[in-house]
């Protein structure tokens, strides 16, 4: 809890990277890669090797000579994402190791960054048709969850109505400090935790909370979102309530605690998706990224790697830094998801005493009555940012205008009005909780009427209603505001990110020691479910999703259930206008900031086409990077091989770049493979929509299928031009099928180049 | 909704008695009793003759002389619980009606004065055993209301459950200002609305609600208490939460509206009761007494007396006026209910950071988060009742002393403090819901282990939970402090209140549309279970009990429902001790105080004896009284036998009066008959527990049954003296069965004699 007076806390979930402070001499953490293959035959085991390797630097400084403060360890070994270990050590160690036998890469441990339930509805999912009963609500799949931990006591993670846990499941529940295995039931079935990594870095630490249970709410937001079980009479504060479920009401969740309160580090992030993959999970939700770090030191891209060798499909958020070219996660073989806006507004319905009344938002966490009361408005005070203005205010509803809405409630909060009218056309206040105080916050159009009204009525006064939700608002959704924009710094030559998902004012459970809102500045408030925002919150419904396609498909590869979800996604509102980005006045978002578009689970449940990709394409495109040998086995372990570099993977996204010194028209030609996952003899024809200023040629036009799971490719070929100006440019390629009702989307953008290290 | 700040709203449910004010020539509101039997044949109906009456007193001043401003209007007619109407009379006008044929007698109308769900549990109400199942839980019964007004959207007005509406009832869903005849059903069988009384007062006054709709509350919380059906989630601001139900959850709810916004008249009161005795309801619950006025000029001592002739049981509330001899509906033919605590608490739970833990008070009304905050004691803040001094206060728990808790309240939530510890050993506190900042009252015993910490102790911190309900707590019930105690002033000769019920922080339904709590002092907030206190929240239980012995005993007349009440009511609170009273620093509560004890409602239904009494006993009754002849019709209606007059009613109860200048020794002898509503052949013998100072001699002490409803009587004689300080002085005469369950116990009070008008 804080001392001061709080700051608005549930904005968006980012945790910040720490950079690792070296002093110089001391043991620091570091993930070492290594190869299997090299492994001598006298070791048992690769936790024997590890072992043996790590002793053998002993010799180099004895614990005995008192030069370093930490000794020489080794704190986690990794043998299912990827091979190796992590370790404290000193820079002279680590040169040393780097001439072992087997050695691939080393890199210093790293912080990681941490990117809720009417949305079913909003997806169209329903007990009658489509994806929710062709999945049995995803009973048969388990969702792990990479993140802060669980409250398993959450009315999500009861398992009425669960069947047996599936056989296969090698996970456990961990005992650890407040939590013992009896909570794990037959829907939250494994939690396990993993701070070595924080240990490693800072022995003097103590976890505060050494357990899988969750001190910051984000785990059991993002856990529940995914796959929590039915729970009715949720609400924040009244706001949103109903029967709150995951998009996988029936699938099982496995919890893997990797962020304490003490640190977020990238030895334990490894630890816990390669220990995920061990127990045999299905689908990782890790709402979570590593900022500005190459693929080959991103521990996401490394372990997902493996994962997705391994059949597993993992989903991640992608940041929330807004900015063109800040995402993270941008990873060619995992699904990267932004967030974007729900159908739901929060309500102030304001009635004015002359009958005129106003719909705003407000999102007061508690059933104030503001009935009758004078209305007052006054340019002395009305831009409400001056206690001692406002030390004048009476009870009654003021009138703030020209100023920020935040600011303008701490103020009034300290006033004696009743209540407060917020005159304000940022519409990024509708992504957040935080309203400290009764109020409702109405546009600059409506606002003429009540300041006229305030100004020139007889006894002007006024009434506003709260806790009452709107669902059906349009146009929705839009994109978030704060999600993280396309290219990927670490590898823009894949269009990220590949998807929306409802990311904004998500309901989800949350933890119920910690304030999840505040009244005026100084009254804290608990509740168990709570309404936040970020990519955290996008990824999670991605996830759930995604494990209902595994549960119909389990045929399917990670990249065949992505490509689903891509080529159905829909990049139209529910105004049937195409999705809008906020932080470009409004304008049509591009697929830098949406991906394919707002996900469509029922469609992504029968795509027709699929744009599959295996473990050897992936390679392949590592080998077109300029990457090191070394580099390219961190990610890939131990064999790999390069023979066909290509940086033109099969992907269901096409991107072009251009720098500013490149020549005016450039050409980039694509090959891409469609599998036929209809049950029909069936044929396509392209159906192209051309980046604005660029020409798109696809060969052949006609795609015709003989059977099931045939394969077609086709070529698409982009001219375009450099922009002085930065322009982003977009258009799409749709493979409609004849006669048939499938439609098969790719969306085709053209960018600037970013920075890349 | 008031414009300035609040004032603590939910204290006690107590409407202020106006004086009519009278403009000397100007013609206001009488109440006029009729004798029937004077009525000429030539009139088809009382009301011809009442407006024949009426319009025969024109002449004595036309309406175009311009003397009066209201004009000579007939306002209600009353033909069934007394006969008469309501008229607005000039002073000469009513001077010509006295000599009308057929007159009784007149008088102003007047102001009446208004006096929550575990307690079933804590009244052993159970599915088992019991009341509940022996009476269908008063499938039907039909309870009629008198009061404010129903919130019908009420979740306790919902008749899931219900069966259908006995035939026998002759009740309407009266339409008006929003409300219409679909408003009612198979719980709320019917709704009127009264206020002719206040517009023939009043006639400029527009009638804010002109319908059954509630407006205040108090009329939905009193007919969920008696009879509202069963609502889960129920709570008041997370406050003793649960599934809330009345007493008699099956029974019917008739409501009928004589309180307005506008005013609260006599003459609407008459014309409500008159009517429920007309639509047949079983029992009135009346939670509003007018304060000093004799029986004959008390429309609910009037009204009753016909309700109770046609074997309607009127339960009313003794008032919340606190003072020995300040009670009102001291009516010997109703039921007159005191209030008491529930065996509930509101734990705030105050945990210091050295580990000792603390048992206090809240009712903050939110989730507020207050963990490991700075504990702060100073001196010279520590009073908390200055604005200056506490403006040094920093964010953690201020330690507040020595004041008042309602007032420090609103001081520190002006501050910067997150909390507050209030140290108070004053326990009326427990009985009110205000508390509009995070904080905890705890006694002066704990607080040294506080201050010592705060002064002595290493970065002292604290934390305080919120919204947590203890149940069991001890001692429970004690009387409650605000209840007025008697003698009635209208008749001290009958012991009264005649029984206990739970009326302190009782939960039960609300309008939805005014504040119930506060934040500070300017947030309202509003919910639709509160729980308030007051003996109009004591009533109810009462009523509802009454209507449960009503559905279990059909053959039952009002004052054998009483009876069973009173001589089964337990004077014991849970700890086995005599009940305590708050007001008398907690010694044990007198009689005057709690009747016969707390209502015990399984005991109630079979109690083995019982004390009854007919029409022509109140006769007898008021014979006795020194009152004249038309006084005694004005409640009794047109012909009265007055030749057994009697101060000795056969009531379940024993008062002896003293007064100053009485002689040394006095001596009252009372006969009292007891009906054997056993199974069995049985016999009782006396058990005499004496007032300290009197003697009391008993014969016969033992009473043998040869069957049931047979009668035995027997005498009691009181040997006791004046008292000097007015000291009261009680015991008790129970008939235990020999070899049997029942025990049938009655109260003896000796009380000085108070004021009578």
């Amino acid at each position: 809890m804080e001392l001061t007076k709080h700051v608005p806390l549930l904005l968006l979930f980012t945790l910040f990277l720490f950079r690792a402070k070296l002093v110089l001499g001391e043991r620091s953490s570091y993930i070492v890669h290594m190869d299997k293959s090299f492994m001598p035959k006298a070791f048992s085991s690769h936790n024997h090797w590890y072992s043996f390797t790590i002793n053998s630097l002993k010799s180099l400084s004895p614990e005995s000579s008192g030069v370093h403060r930490k000794p020489l360890q080794l704190v986690y070994t990794y043998n299912n994402a990827f091979h190796g270990f992590s370790a404290l050590l000193s820079e002279d160690e680590l040169k040393a190791l780097e001439k072992s036998p087997g050695f691939v890469s080393a890199y210093s441990d790293r912080n990681v960054t941490l990117d809720t339930t009417h949305t079913f509805e909003f997806l169209s999912l329903n007990p009658k048709t489509g994806l929710w009963p062709a999945s049995d609500y995803g009973k048969d799949v388990i969702v792990g969850v990479i993140d802060t931990g669980v409250w398993p006591e959450s009315r999500s993670f009861n398992d009425d109505g669960m069947t047996e846990v599936p056989k296969r499941w090698k996970g456990i529940c961990q005992v650890g400090q407040e939590f013992n295995p009896s909570m794990c039931n037959k829907k939250l079935i494994g939690v396990r935790y993993f701070n070595k990594g924080i240990i490693a870095a800072n022995p003097n630490t103590t976890i505060s909370m050494n357990s899988g249970r969750d001190t910051e709410g984000h785990g059991t937001h993002t856990s529940s979102t995914a796959a929590g079980n039915y729970v009715e009479g949720a609400s924040f504060f009244g706001y949103a309530s109903g029967t709150a479920r995951g998009m996988a009401p029936r699938a099982r969740v496995a919890m893997y605690k990797v962020i304490f309160e003490e640190g977020r580090y990238a030895s334990d992030v490894l630890a816990g998706m390669d220990q995920a993959v061990a127990d045999g999970v299905d689908v990782i939700s890790i709402s979570m990224g590593f900022d500005a770090v190459p693929l080959y030191q991103d521990p996401i891209a490394i372990a997902s790697f493996g994962a997705m060798e391994k059949g597993v499909l993992v989903s991640s958020s992608a940041g929330n830094e807004r900015r063109i070219g800040s995402l993270h996660n941008g990873i060619p073989w995992v699904l990267t998801v932004a967030a974007g806006s729900i159908d739901r507004f929060f309500i102030g319905s304001l009635s004015l005493g002359n009958g005129v009344t106003i719909t705003g938002w407000t999102m007061f966490p508690a059933s104030a009555l503001v009935t009758d009361l004078p209305l007052i408005y006054n340019k002395t005070f009305s831009s409400c940012n001056s206690s001692s203005a406002l030390s004048t205010v009476g009870y009654g509803i003021v009138i703030c205008e020209n100023g920020y809405v935040s600011e303008q409630i701490e103020y009034i909060s300290k006033s004696k009005a009743a209540a407060a009218i917020f005159i304000s056309n940022d519409t990024e206040i509708f992504e957040f909780s935080d309203f400290g105080y009764p109020g409702v916050v109405i546009g600059a159009k409506d606002a003429s009427k009540v300041i006229d009204y305030a100004t020139n009525g007889v006894n002007p006064s006024a009434s506003i209603t709260f806790q009452q939700t709107l669902v059906g608002a349009k146009p929705a959704p839009v994109v978030a505001s704060y999600t993280s924009r396309g290219p990927a710094p670490s590898y823009p030559g894949i269009l990220k990110p590949d998807i929306m998902a409802p990311g904004t004012l998500v309901l989800a459970s949350w933890i119920p020691n910690t304030p999840t809102a505040y009244i005026g500045s100084n009254i804290a408030l608990t509740s168990d479910f709570v309404a936040v925002s970020g990519t955290s919150m996008a990824c999670p419904h991605a996830s759930g999703i995604a494990a209902l396609l595994k549960g119909a498909h389990p045929e399917w590869s990670p990249a065949a259930i992505r490509s689903a979800m891509m080529t159905t996604a829909n990049p139209l509102d529910n105004t049937q206008h195409s999705i809008r980005d906020p932080i470009f006045n409004y304008e049509f978002a591009t697929p830098l900031a949406m991906g394919a578009g707002h996900v469509d689970p029922n469609q992504a449940l029968d795509p027709g086409l699929i744009y599959d990709a295996m473990p050897q394409d992936y390679v392949n495109l590592l080998c077109s990077m300029n990457f090191t040998r070394n580099q390219i086995a961190t990610i890939t372990r131990s064999s790999y091989n390069c023979s066909n570099p290509s940086s033109d993977l099969n992907y269901p996204s096409f991107i072009s770049l251009y720098t500013n010194n490149t020549s005016s028209t450039l050409v980039q030609s694509f090959q891409r493979t469609v599998t036929n996952v209809g049950d029909d003899v069936t044929s396509y024809t392209a159906l192209v929509m051309a980046p604005s200023g660029s020409t798109v040629t696809v060969y052949p036009t006609k795609l015709v299928f003989g059977e099931k799971y045939e394969k077609q490719s086709y070529s698409l070929t982009m001219k375009y031009s450099s922009n002085s100006r930065g322009a982003i440019t977009f258009g799409s390629i749709i493979w409609v099928e004849d006669n048939g009702k499938h439609s098969v989307r790719s969306p085709i953008v053209v960018s600037p180049m970013i920075h890349v290290w």
